[in-house]
């Protein structure tokens, strides 16, 4: 074998690079139309394409901690048009593997920006008592619950039972607010309970992950750690509330003295990381701070400018992040022909069933004085989507779950998001159609 | 020395990528709003603020490359914040740094793919001829005079001499544009020539950058790949200005039928990566698939659209880009009292004469019935600004050029970009301001 010169290596790690951005974008890309197709969640395309590509399926995006091999065809082909040998291309892929999950990971934070920063902390007050409710219930039923039950019923270890049960607190406002949208829902009272409720159970969800994670991560659940960790997340959040009230401001007289151009987009990022930094000091998950520097600047005048100039980082890297996640995923865990994985299956069902029946018994968990349709509620708090997955991506970067566990939680997430429109639509064209509120 | 868990290490990386992105944007934005205010460019203010905060200064941010050792002071505030040693810090700086070297790369490609997006074929056909001859001599002036120069009098060998020379080729089109758009010179007929000849040798420069980086990696100037790769660098630009006819209205028609969000800016990304790898699948640079991509699509529909959602992704990422080119830069090399240091500096001055006075005879080199200031066209071409400091990036990368000569050449960038705007405006406010063409 001749020796390799440093630029036949940086060549090949170019065309590594590059082919895997393609097939992760295009996979992503074409399952993401196909479900727009079926008026299902794009996420869900995300998922499916991540499954497809890797270690479940083609092997042409395959992260190095799940110790598979990349496919032999795609390292051929890539060895041959850069002119080295096949294991080359096998070691420098897993050698540049930590750039994607870099990009993926400011993906996953400008997510969480953006969906602080489209939290309506307004609209919640005003729906205040029912949101409030809708959410606490469709928090606290499907952790108990899940929890519980991994435990007692399946002799799930402690540490990924709460991290399983944890994961299917959080409601997906984004998929939620699209599926009431396109039924022209969105201002209706449960619309607006449904939304309220959803924007306070992100906000609990992240706290708990800040919590579970960090917790989980150190090994140990004990009553001291826990409570001084509820108490600094709840605090940090409570803090960004506040401040979007007085920083929001003073963040919109920098950005008018600011006059080198692409000023909004960078001090935004200012803002996001010096807020991920602090989370990460104070012992919290530093997704807990992208998130709440949404919430700080969603009081920003410059709200939409922000938006708009996140909204493309999001589309590109935020989509890698999924992708990623749906890569790691061994479905072969599933497989039920193969008897060993019995349990494996059961536990996803036994997910699948706390996650939806939490919440649709949440939705009958508030006081109304006008009608309202619970069912529509319940059913519209179901979908888990992004934050489920998070959840699950950094559970098991932390390497806290079983395969099967992993597995497990990802049909819970795929099962509701895929669920969810498809149940609403179903109910509301077939019950009356509820009053509009104003 | 206590074990440390995987858990604290992860805090450690997230705390250390979190402080760096800080150092570098908030050190970038400052400078840059200094510079801005004195009617300087930007991209000064970028490599100002890597001088400072790289290895020439604070040691903030340091290449692992470079060997330098990051700040005591830094290392300690970050391992007291983790609970780690200062020498575990050091240790996973080095280790995280292709993170944001990756995130680099995507600014630099995403700058070259605007680069192509925004030149304008059109404009560049309307003042063909004159541009042509500025844009060829002012090509060819500074880069023979500068290799021979480099070669005869400072005994410079071939690979860094043509290196150093090819990176006096291209102009700044976007510090030009502001400048004259500043002086409401954008119209004239020096506006026009000036903008045209800087889209043209752009166009020569990266692929002069795409032949030189390929050859002198590969360690060998012969007759033989020159002539080819040459062949294949034109043959891919005129490629793509041919496709962005025919493939641009196809983009634009897929584009129209596809409905998952972000739409945009996943498929101009695509066409990008795709075009960045065929590059490099054919032994050319990468960076000129990213600016034939741009070129391809300048002529898309949706060419406005493109542009608003690829800016944030470049003022976030090109800066880090331009500031980690200035974080590399060892300025002691430059220092005017050590007598070693005689030669680098004489070598710097030598380039900055040429690099100016290539520029300004090329202004005298066309032929023109109506009257207009050859000396301002010949000022207008001269900011090298991003392309030369590209040229720098990936020769420092490729570890062609020596520590003088390196920063000799950022000197020559520097020095180009801070006097073409003073020396524009001097010779307009003293001479008769030339006649608005229509």
């Amino acid at each position: 074998m001749p020796e390799l010169s440093a630029h036949s290596l940086e060549v090949t790690e170019t065309l590594i690079s590059g082919a895997r951005f393609l097939v992760i974008l295009v996979a992503a890309r074409l399952l993401a139309e196909t479900m727009v197709r079926f008026k299902l969640p794009t996420i869900l395309g995300e998922l499916v394409a991540g499954l497809i590509v890797g270690i479940s399926g083609l092997h042409l995006v395959v992260p190095p901690e799940t110790q598979s091999a990349l496919s032999e065809g795609f390292s051929a082909v890539l060895g041959g048009l850069a002119h080295v040998p096949g294991d080359v291309v096998g070691e420098l892929y897993a050698e540049t593997f930590p750039s994607v999950e870099a990009v993926a990971s400011l993906g996953l934070f400008s997510l969480l920006f953006l969906t602080g920063l489209e939290s309506d902390l307004d609209e919640l007050v005003a729906v205040g008592g029912k949101a409030t409710s809708v959410a606490l219930a469709g928090v606290v039923l499907p952790f108990a619950l899940g929890t519980a039950g991994l435990m007692a019923i399946f002799h799930v270890d402690l540490i990924p039972a709460v991290f399983a049960g944890a994961s299917m607190t959080a409601t997906s406002i984004a998929i939620t607010a699209s599926v009431f949208g396109e039924l022209k829902m969105l201002r209706s009272s449960e619309g607006q309970i449904v939304l309220g409720a959803a924007v306070l159970d992100d906000i609990l969800g992240i706290v708990i992950l800040a919590v579970v994670v960090s917790l989980a991560s150190s090994g140990s659940l004990t009553v001291g750690p826990i409570i001084s960790l509820v108490a600094a997340a709840v605090v940090f959040v409570l803090a960004a509330i506040g401040l979007s009230r007085s920083a929001a401001p003073l963040f919109d007289k920098l950005i008018e003295n600011l006059e080198a151009t692409g000023e909004i987009v960078v001090a935004s990022f200012v803002v996001l990381v010096v807020c991920a930094f602090t989370a990460a000091a104070i012992g919290l998950e530093a997704a807990l701070g992208a998130f709440a520097a949404g919430l700080i600047l969603s009081k920003s005048k410059h709200r939409h400018d922000i938006e708009q100039q996140v909204k493309p980082v999001v589309a590109l890297f935020a989509t890698i992040f999924f992708v990623l996640i749906g890569t790691k995923m061994d479905l072969s865990v599933m497989n039920p022909f193969d008897s060993s994985n019995r349990e494996g299956l059961i536990i996803a069902a036994f997910l699948l069933v706390v996650a939806i029946g939490g919440k649709v018994a949440a939705g009958w968990l508030y006081a109304s004085k006008e009608p309202t349709n619970r069912l529509v509620v319940g059913l519209g708090m179901m979908p888990r989507g992004e934050v489920g997955l998070i959840f699950l991506g950094l559970g098991s970067q932390a390497k806290l779950l079983s395969p099967s566990l992993e597995a497990a939680i990802l049909l819970m997430v795929i099962g509701t998001t895929f669920l969810a429109p498809l149940l609403l639509r179903f109910v509301l064209s077939n019950g009356e159609q509820p009053a509009e509120a104003t």
